[in-house]
């Protein structure tokens, strides 16, 4: 997994949750992806399509495969901002989410993960193409890769 | 919330996962919960309610009111044992299950937890009644409270 | 349980989150105990004692009893308000709180919780008295259980 | 991510629970890290290290690197299979292992994964060579990876 190049679409902040933490005293693994997810989630909102609307359609994006690189440990009370860095060609077929996480005040990634993904419908099929709810998404790219949100 | 008499109708074992320690070093509290609902389901179960069955049928028991009083703490790798008592009278309505948490080789509950819950179809209405699924469980308690399972 | 009466000493905010929904739709209802914490901590930190210091000073308040009335489901991007209130006479040996959970735009509760507590040292031993780091909690309650923040 | 070849040094059995799932009525895709995590602990304890052991002599196996290949849902109640298969020659410095998850009765797999660790001590300081409670884990590999348990 490459550290990602170019500006991230969005920026998640967060605080560790006590209950994310494990009798090492440091966030259990696994709780890492559903940080990508939330950071993902800020992302499709700023794209415009909120979720309710979503909703409705009918539109997902399930998780096809998901990776992560951990560096440091996050702990308790860390004050945490999630990158999230999109393939913009993998948006219309198998959209390419890459991430970074910094802990507040380090100034390098705690963490790299990588989520890769399919668009269905509410039934799990797929569909193909940028849905148009999302067809803003795409325009975040305009003007080399700037920031959504 | 008193302590539940008779026998218990089932006795669920667990053991104390990773994941759900915190960083304190013991098991986070609201996974109590979860383990009250796993012990429940064993006794749906054993009162020979297929968890295929009852989703084709469509009967759930959404929790209305749920609480825990504990004792001393669980840890990693503990080995557990969830015992469950049923208020005979309360299930054709609101049933109510106390639950009793003891540790392998302890001898005395580490924590006491009771749940109240309604009959429910699908689409989240009220059922009245034991529903026909689960007329066995009410047959538990023939015999003086013997245990199902 | 009682509805909570006075005034809340602190309002928590949150929308949510995707993993915390089950296979009904809604809110799991284990993670009802989750938000009172959160709550809790942004009460503790309102009265001013942070993370790192409370850390540093090993001062715990681990949870004894805990219960939930739920009333009507939380659902995926729900903005939620847990209002926290104090028994101001528990604070200095068992800090009772009491939680109510509003939706945005409903105007009334979707479900009441009350924890139990007890300070302790970071090895589990009981402490007596409110300790220094949260005297101002006890201030809160002064000019008629006015909001800490 | 390849498929695993040889066989597998342990083969973990579970049953989906109620709150691994979400929304969409399959199971949250973190998950699948926790059910990694339990199944490696099962290899461990047959490599004859068993937690309480592990945890007096202060050895641990934090994870550096996790993905997961998601090809099939795994839904509520279903019976799945963990197959852990391990690079023997990566034991000694940074111990890889791959998974497989099977549904009970469909014979193909639904989820590959792959983690990556070092050994570490209860400070998080890096230990280097296969601690010695773990001697047996490395000759599981003798007679053609035959399986530990």
């Amino acid at each position: 997994m490459m550290k990602p190049i170019g500006n991230p679409l969005t920026i998640f902040q967060l605080e560790v949750r006590y209950n994310e933490t494990d009798l090492m005293g440091v966030v259990y693994h696994s709780n890492y992806f559903s940080w990508f997810h939330l950071a993902r989630e800020q992302l499709m909102k700023a794209a415009g399509a909120r979720v309710a609307e979503t909703e409705h359609r009918g539109i997902h994006l399930p998780v096809i495969e998901a990776c992560c690189h951990y560096r440091a440990a996050a702990k308790y009370g860390d004050r945490l901002e999630i990158r999230v860095f999109v393939h913009p060609k993998s948006l219309a077929l198998r959209p390419h989410f890459n991430y970074e996480i910094q802990k507040e005040g380090i100034g390098r990634a705690i963490a790299y993960g990588q989520t890769k993904h399919v668009w269905s419908n509410h039934q799990g099929q797929l569909l193909t193409g940028l849905p148009e709810a999302y067809q803003s998404l795409g325009s975040c790219f305009d003007g080399r890769n700037s920031t959504c949100k």
